[in-house]
């Protein structure tokens, strides 16, 4: 069976040398004129200075969070969280690096060639670079983890779990992989959160003062915020991005690993007659699915990038990317499929009803409503339909009309997707079982890879935007840039919807696990809701993402306070500013931004770790159970609403500002209103609504890690047995 | 037994009679200046015709939901449907009648005696009438039902449920009694949505041409919306809470009663030997304990209104009426739980664990939570509180940090009250098992009588407070009203945390109801959330009330907007408006207010009727089911969110007004941020809050009562069955 892990092991030396290749390839393209080299030089020094210090706190907290590990359950789970740190730490800082070699290459060549297509193909590079190393990483992280580790055979075929020197019983390859997707999603966990206050902070900040009240241009070289503010983009939406989209990545490859570990077990102990190889296959099978969907993703990146002729259209060449590697996936994917489980006795057994193609229809079923999902989002929130147009039109009648109206929006918006996702549950679990689940997450992220690609694509060209306005470049490439970065809103509300959606089915399948881990082995898995100390769970646990989320924007409140009034007080003190006589201090607001989002960032990041755990010792697994069923499910509205209203608002300015609307432009009352809405929305949607699939997800890996200790010793069975 | 019926009829007739003495004695208070009495005539005018023009609808639909009921089900649930929505009714109409004739007499003693307790007396006394009513009217309907239709005793000896022609089996009692309660939840929908919608619209489009562009103060006369104002709060802050808590006061008995049958036939099917005497001591126990509630409110609302000496603190003299109804009602409410269970049997196998005490203690542990939760939205909201005045401190810096950190305080405030919630289920389940969790929720609301008084007393002294501004009283008289509206704004977000507590824990009670008897009896009791079907029901059931929050603020703002284009009309075609040397149009802005509300309210308030009932004959029960659980978890949060957000920006606002804050006041830039902010909560906080409970209380009563019939009937059965 290791022959298999040649090709997963070849898809990740793919990967990353494509993404090496295309590193030095963007590296050694002509960076423009001296005042860009040097705009870039300072966004890119804010930016590694801030991951430094950031990496610093989180490497810290991921020690400390290792050693406990490894004292409560097992130094292999310690290890491999330190690996899956390391790993998702290796990505998002590669893939920032590039993004800030990128950007201003990007405005260059834009400049030299004034032509579309060529311009994105270098956004695109610099975008893919990322992609890469996300799936690279990742993979080779879980390759090194299972062939290091192993998946503990001896244990299962005497079904025995292993009990460490504090009496604690776990099964060692489960907590290997949770320890190593734990890893990945608490470097996630910090550079979103970080990330995205700093992002959001500086640029309400500069709205606030430079749009606002000095009335001047987004990315106006006068404004000294706005360094920072594109130093964000980089920090919040490439290097959170990618580490968010690697923790969902890991997170619904390992859930369904770990759950079919768990499957078997129950099946075992119910006196099934079942042989191990079919665990081996069950277990591969996410693995090589992945492998074949990140080889096709190189082929689709390859073929945007070595195209000849592009199309004027650069949301077309994307989503062809896009769809070559999709479509390779699925195909390719039922081979996988075919060749693990074709002939394979006892299928039935673990829930596939639809013999051999079970898995890989569950898959599909994940591919499809993540489509649907993306597309729902970008219906309620993209200026081409009508609910962001109805929502410019608020803006005429003031700004608490337009929030109001976006309030209603986002709230609106979270029906559709939710009737998608219990659909696809229904109908995956029919198909293939919870396992079933656990695959239609890993399909919606089979093509990550491509679509992190994308994503990044986004932010690098909004920064090259903001160098071209920065360094007065020619109008015509800063229309260039534009269209490049509007595309790269239409492709972000997708990805979101790809986030949330596999997040979801990751957390439920991480849930089921988390259940087998303390339930007896075979008992029949029940969390009832009516049992009062889960349903009590469950209700507190629904308040937690709005606690996390109260914080949050709390936090970037504060922190683009303080950047206001480091603005005002430029703009006072140095009156040259304005007339552009004279340069403002940069680096002050990069240092605000840097403090304010390191300051503020640990309490909310740290809130996750520790209620599962802390309520776990005080009221026992029950009520954990509850916790993370209730955060969960509260935790997607909230993602759904802040995501979606946040970009409607963000797209409803966008198109006020294009004239949309007759009489009404920028500087028009409506426009000022409709800045109301986008202010209001940017923490939603970049700060608050990204965190919320991580939230969910690295309660339920830190309660499934720690369950095993928390169900022999908490207080209330402690209670219990003195009263009994 | 039916001897103690002999306390109940005592106490509603008590109540009732009480209240007609009140309604009398105001009526013969003198009502002022003409001008007055003309204001106050057109403000009932209009309330009384919106009230008529809305019950016409609302009767419609109540009788074709009978027509139904009785069709599907029983003729005895239809006719205490429609016996429950004429109560509910009756009680909504007589208190908004006093309601329209206590405001201007409010005014006038204000005017006439200079004296806030004379004054506070006078808007209490009309306040009581609505709590009196409420009271009395409630468990009038449910006397009726029970001395009626009886308990259905010779079904229970043998075990027997009734199965009608179309070959659904029921039980006669829990089917008739959730008959009654749907008739009231229906009716507080309406009024609650309708209300809503009216209030919002007309306050909205008021303030934001009246305040925010010809920047008039509030019930200027010169505002052609301040009449449809002043009628919105009459249907919505009287006619609509009086409904509401009536529902919420009906909900918690009857989820009780329904709960105590089924837990005592499930005892009974798993070979317990209990005696039917049990069972109506358990029925029997929540009628007379709000019986005593209901004595004690009278003697609570007797001891303020006949009192000679009156503090000058209204706050003081309300919170004294509420601490002896309380205090009585606990005190005797142990004798109740005395006289009934003392030296009973088996008591345990009921799961009261302390014995006959155990009910008692369940009710009183609600009695605090209510309490609690209550002072928690009064730290989020007040302008005593950090919270509040942080968050007026952020209007200096504008609407867009006003609005977010007014969100931000909204989504942290969820979790002090749910951990409140989850502590009290898990506490009360401990005490008295699942009952207790349904008395918990009957003690919050055992002295409703007294705190519908108290929350009523609110908009008529605002109601006054307009009088005395469009008539042009003395600045003195409209100190004394502002004074007395100030308290109400409190006592108001202390009521809300019963409704929703009390909410929440009635809905849970009601969902264990709609467990059994879809179960085989005797089965234990599970909603297994791991279970595909229950877990999409889930995800999509919390999206609900995103949903309808979402449709409810679109109407508000839709309605609003034509006011304001009716209020900007009027300003330009009459140009003496402003002036004060001609009249506005008043009548036209009632009307347009009255048709949007029912224009609006319809396809939100069928929501919660249709679409358990549709889901459940296309899912099946489990999947509603989960779409309860879920649709009550979001909805918590979407109560107390939208409530505690609303709240403070409202005080917030005052905060500003009352020049707290040095440099700002009414007029300034941080005051019109304020104005932002509180518009935007008007329909978060009257409007969509405080319809949640009844969203999830009428989902939970609808399925209850239409569950054996898709449970017999729906598409996934029958799929099942094709393919079996």
């Amino acid at each position: 069976m290791n022959v298999l892990m040649i090709l997963v092991i070849f898809a990740v030396l793919l990967a990353l040398s494509f993404a090496a290749f295309n590193y030095l390839t963007v590296r050694h393209m002509k960076e423009g004129s001296e005042t860009m080299q040097e705009i870039a030089a300072a966004i890119r020094v804010g930016a590694t200075a801030f991951i430094r210090y950031e990496y610093r706190i989180l490497y810290s907290v991921v020690l400390v969070v290792a050693v406990i590990l490894a004292i409560v359950t097992s130094w292999q789970a310690a290890v491999a969280l330190l690996l899956g740190s390391i790993m998702s730490g290796c990505a998002g800082l590669i893939g920032m690096k590039i993004a800030t070699y990128a950007n201003v290459r990007v405005s260059n060549r834009a400049q030299e060639s004034r032509n579309i297509g060529e311009t994105v193909k270098v956004a695109f590079r610099g975008g893919s670079v990322m992609g890469l190393c996300v799936g690279g990483f990742a993979l080779l992280g879980l390759v090194i983890v299972y062939l290091v580790f192993g998946l503990g055979m001896d244990q299962i075929s005497q079904l025995d779990s292993q009990i460490n020197w504090i009496g604690v019983s776990f099964l060692p390859f489960p907590m290997t992989l949770s320890g190593y997707a734990l890893g990945c999603s608490m470097v996630a966990m910090f550079n979103r959160v970080g990330g995205g206050i700093y992002t959001k902070a500086a640029d309400m900040g500069a709205d606030l003062v430079g749009k606002t009240e000095a009335h001047i241009p987004e990315d106006d070289p006068r404004n000294p915020a706005t360094i920072a503010d594109n130093v964000g983009d980089n920090v919040g939406d490439v290097a959170g991005l990618g580490s968010d989209l690697l923790e969902s990545f890991i997170g619904s490859i390992s859930s369904g690993m770990i759950l079919a570990y768990h499957l078997f077990l129950s099946a075992l102990a119910n006196g099934q007659n079942l042989s191990d190889d079919l665990l081996r296959r069950m277990i591969l099978f996410p693995m090589l699915f992945v492998s074949i969907g990140m080889i096709a993703c190189c082929i689709g990146i390859a073929s945007l990038l070595f195209r000849s002729h592009m199309s004027s259209d650069p949301h077309k060449d994307l989503n062809s990317a896009t769809y070559v590697a999709a479509g390779i996936t699925i195909v390719f994917g039922f081979l996988v499929a075919f060749g693990l489980f074709r002939g394979v006795d006892q299928l039935s057994i673990m829930g596939f009803s639809l013999g051999f193609a079970s898995p890989w229809i569950a898959a599909a079923i994940g591919v499809v409503a993540g489509v649907v999902i993306g597309f729902i989002a970008e219906y309620y929130t993209s200026a081409d339909y009508n609910p962001t147009i109805r929502l410019a039109h608020a803006s005429l009648e003031g700004s608490a009309l337009t929030i109001t109206q976006g309030l209603a929006l986002g709230m609106k918006s979270c029906m559709a997707p939710c009737v998608v996702l219990a659909l696809s549950i229904i109908i995956a679990y029919q198909v293939c079982g919870m396992y079933g689940v656990a695959m239609a997450a890993m399909g919606m992220l089979s093509f990550v890879t491509v679509t992190v690609s994308v994503d990044t694509y986004g932010p690098i060209s909004d920064n090259a935007g903001g160098i071209a306005e920065m360094s007065g470049l020619d109008p015509e490439v800063r229309e260039i840039t534009d269209t490049l970065d509007s595309v790269g809103n239409t492709t972000a509300a997708i990805g979101k919807g790809f986030a949330i959606g596999s997040g979801a089915l990751a957390a439920l399948a991480l849930m089921i696990s988390y259940l087998y881990s303390y339930n007896e082995v075979g008992t029949e898995l029940v969390l009832n809701i009516m049992d009062a100390m889960i349903l009590a769970g469950a209700i507190a646990g629904a308040a937690l993402p709005f606690l996390f989320s109260g914080m949050l924007i709390e936090a970037v409140a504060k922190a683009a306070r303080k950047m206001v009034d480091e603005v005002r007080r430029q703009f006072r003190e140095i009156p040259g500013i304005l007339d552009g006589t004279e340069k403002p201090d940069y680096k002050t607001c990069i240092e605000i931004s840097s403090k304010g989002a390191i300051g503020e960032m640990r309490v909310p990041s740290l809130l996750a770790v520790i209620v599962p755990v802390f309520c776990g010792f005080v009221f026992g697994p029950r009520f954990v159970g509850g916790l993370l069923i209730g955060s969960t499910i509260s935790g997607i509205m909230i993602a759904i609403f802040t995501g979606n209203a946040g970009g409607a608002w963000d797209n409803g300015k966008k198109y006020i500002e294009s004239g949309s609307i007759a009489g009404c432009g920028k500087g028009s009352p409506a426009h000022d209103a409709a800045v109301v809405g986008d202010t209001v929305g940017d923490p939603l949607k970049d700060t608050v609504g990204p965190c919320m699939d991580i939230f969910i997800k690295i309660m339920s890996t830190v309660s499934l890690v720690s369950v095993s200790v928390f169900a022999k010793y908490n207080l209330v069975a402690l209670i219990v047995s003195l009263l009994g």
